[in-house]
């Protein structure tokens, strides 16, 4: 985990990659949302490239822009995103304030919260786990 | 999600919750395993506690040590806690090095990948989600 921790870099990053799950590609969508100085962003995006989780390429649709898409490996932090994002509902946002949900685009109903099941499917909570070392060969 | 961030704080705070998770209690644990300065540790530790993630308590074995222990929000970041944990695994080892798994402790089994599940537990990626602002009251 330190290792995935020390990719990602910091709290901007993680931003910027759910800036991107949300459909930003160009640098001024990302400034726009974060509001960060365009220097750190620029330091942010390439860090995020050279560590494989984006990729710069050209634009979809001909413009003269460049667009920072998910690689298959920053696609696969959607699950620490939407973990991330429901903790952050759960406990930052007063009862009725407006926030943002996460639905299934087809039945516009919420995802499932989050939950860490066991190979037959039985939800685990800390308790009912270990880690254990695996060695190399 | 931005709220949830600026709650943990850093990754230093994570590997905390990680370490947590992991069943340390104690300081000179938590100083071991991460190898950083104490008055850094200590000024994590209680941002924590200040976040109400963490709780200081007395010793469980009657010694004159205090303990951190994780609160029902802090041991609601373990599915943040295990995604980010599973992406390490997958991307930065090496195909044989020794590294850490999370098994179920009753069965020894690993735990599933964390997936998204639309209501009907069907297994989304993220371009089958759409972000959703709900009004508040």
């Amino acid at each position: 985990m330190a290792r995935a921790l020390d990719s990602i870099g910091d709290w901007w990053s993680l931003l910027i990659v759910r800036d991107a799950f949300d459909g930003m590609r160009r640098f001024g969508e990302f400034q726009k949302s974060l509001r960060i100085a365009k220097n750190i962003l620029a330091a942010r995006l390439g860090q995020l490239v050279a560590d494989g989780i984006l990729e710069l390429g050209p634009s979809t649709d001909g413009s003269r822009y460049h667009e920072y898409r998910l690689t298959a490996k920053g696609q696969d932090l959607f699950p620490v995103i939407v973990a991330l994002r429901q903790w952050g509902e759960a406990y930052f946002f007063r009862k009725n304030e407006a926030h943002s949900v996460l639905v299934d685009r087809r039945k516009q109903q919420p995802v499932q919260k989050m939950r860490v099941l066991s190979k037959e499917g039985k939800t685990l909570v800390a308790a009912d786990t270990v880690v254990k070392k695996v060695r190399g060969l």
